[in-house]
């Protein structure tokens, strides 16, 4: 298979690109990657790999595909992929389009890796609104949350496919078997929460393709009582940021309040593996990134941040996007679903 | 001043309340408490103080309000206070309508605080939707997020009220000069945001009687950049909620880490007192309980898990608000504030 991987995506492009890129291709054999963007910029950043242990026996499955345009997340992305054609974003897509590629990965910006999916590739059949799929770092059972900050304004049938989407991905790329989709809400009972959550509890307490195992709260979606939390984009990028700033305060506290003394110090010695341990299962490095689930092709969001293995992780998880077959299974599924009456007649024009 | 206290709210009813109150009383010369409920009850229960330290001294400042009817969390509120007329809201409320009392404080439902409020008391002339304030258990500087769960379905003039009762809360009764503003998004740009919070960044914008400092991402809400959060109840009860769910998971985690070696084991017992100080820290107990902001008169809702330390806080709270006069500080903020011509008009009616 050939994934197509932004090299001028990240803070840090495009050298964790190309090194992230050799790594996944010495450790999947079935893979051949195109990275995109600036010809001359990729070069110097692959050249200063030539020496570098293993590029000799994969250089032949790395290739550069020319994009002298990029798109930076300041950027307004519509406007910027209707302008720069010959943009990572645009020439990426488009290969992905014609079927040269398999999958589009990007640390890049994401409402132009949004639009362009959109745009290029479409929506699979029935699906409101395409969302971004997180895998929360949290330890034990893992969780994913969609939409994690793709739509902030949602109708509730478009969550109900968030759910079905999050069940389908969680079933075949992470081999969760039944998995339970909550509704992520501010109480337990059915009737709790905004107008949006009422009226997207009523249609998942309908028949549905995936297990609709109620509402979730945000202090309980940490503990592992459900595989998927569907929500709206704007409440999950709320619990996926605030997760986030309340982890990296608390262990910068604890880190404060240990150095305070003599004791603490001679524990926090003491403790350094196990809280190394500790911050490791809260790093979304190993995750790989956020799949956008319901367009037509396989797109993986990387994180702005990324370092080489973040970069790897996400071309190990397009991989597996790939293989799994998920697209498709989506979208025979939504043929299955329950449809409010208005959202079966409304959904041409949408 | 004289507080009502709900003898029959909390999950410890109503013990926790009647050693709750002898203890405020014993802190307090200037107060007097009322404990509405069934008489009893709440006999029986002030009976089993009759030995204790002090309640000699205080006793002849402590009455029973007899309000044989009882509401729960479990029952719909509306319904339930127009069924129980004698109800421990129903009567106490009434206290406070009449002037017989200065504030109410309850660790009962929620809903039914609320409701009994807006009945009883009425909203300020001006106010479209009081709102619950909670102060976030974090160490520094106190943040005080407005709503935290009351109204799940905001128009954005309510949450630009929120922005103007909070300050006015952290101004009079937490002594903050010129409280920082912000506006809970999803990003820090203006243009960020689904629809509710474009248009409430919009009016905050304009001048306003309170400092704005713009959007604040959960991710920095716990940080130390604002002294209000404004935002809509449900994207408020998910911080919350989140927030509270991380701590506890994580301090969790970090226990059973360390107690599964040796090393860890010593770690954990040298660190013990920094452990301790750090869960103090995150503890709501000592905050008190959230006001109602917006009504006509000072409205506190403790924790249905409170114990007779955080109904102490509690009434400790209802004294220093009633004090502070917030209630007239709100009110005549809301005839200064900029709002939109369009809320302008809708008001009245609202």
């Amino acid at each position: 298979m050939k994934i197509v991987l932004d090299g001028m995506g990240g803070d840090d492009a495009p050298q964790i690109n190309v090194d992230g890129a050799i790594a996944a291709l010495r450790e999947f054999d079935d893979v051949e990657i195109a990275l995109v963007g600036p010809q001359q910029v990729l070069e110097q950043a692959l050249s200063a790999c030539a020496d570098k242990e293993g590029y000799g026996l994969v250089k032949s499955r790395l290739s550069i595909v020319d994009a002298p345009e990029v798109i930076t997340p300041q950027e307004h992305p519509v406007m910027a992929l209707r302008r720069k054609k010959n943009s990572n974003f645009c020439v990426g897509m488009d290969m992905v389009r014609r079927k040269e590629a398999d999958a589009f990965v990007s640390a890049g910006s994401t409402g132009a890796l949004m639009a362009g999916a959109m745009f290029k590739l479409g929506r699979i059949k029935g699906v409101g609104r395409p969302a971004l799929a997180t895998l929360l770092p949290v330890p034990g059972r893992p969780l994913l949350m969609v939409d994690a900050g793709a739509n902030v304004d949602c109708k509730p049938e478009w969550v109900v496919e968030f759910g079905l989407m999050g069940s389908a991905y969680m079933r075949r790329v992470m081999n969760v078997d039944k998995p339970q989709v909550g509704l992520l809400n501010i109480g337990a009972e059915a009737a709790k929460g905004n107008e949006q959550a009422q009226e997207t509890y009523k249609l998942m307490a309908q028949e549905q393709p995936f297990e609709f195992c109620g509402n979730v709260e945000a202090r309980d979606a940490l503990t592992g009582c459900c595989d998927v939390l569907a929500t709206d984009g704007f409440a999950g990028n709320v619990l996926l940021k605030n997760t986030e700033g309340v982890v990296s305060l608390l262990f910068g506290m604890i880190k404060k309040e240990l150095m305070g003394s003599m004791k603490g110090k001679v524990a926090a010695l003491l403790a350094k593996d196990s809280f190394r341990a500790l911050k490791k299962s809260f790093d979304s490095t190993e995750i790989g990134g956020a799949p956008l689930l319901g367009v037509e092709g396989t797109v993986i969001k990387a994180h702005g941040n990324s370092n080489a293995r973040a970069i790897f992780c996400a071309l190990r998880q397009a991989r597996s996007v790939v293989l799994s077959g998920v697209t498709d299974v989506i979208r025979e599924e939504l043929a299955l679903m329950t449809r409010a009456p208005e959202a079966q007649e409304e959904k041409p024009q949408a």
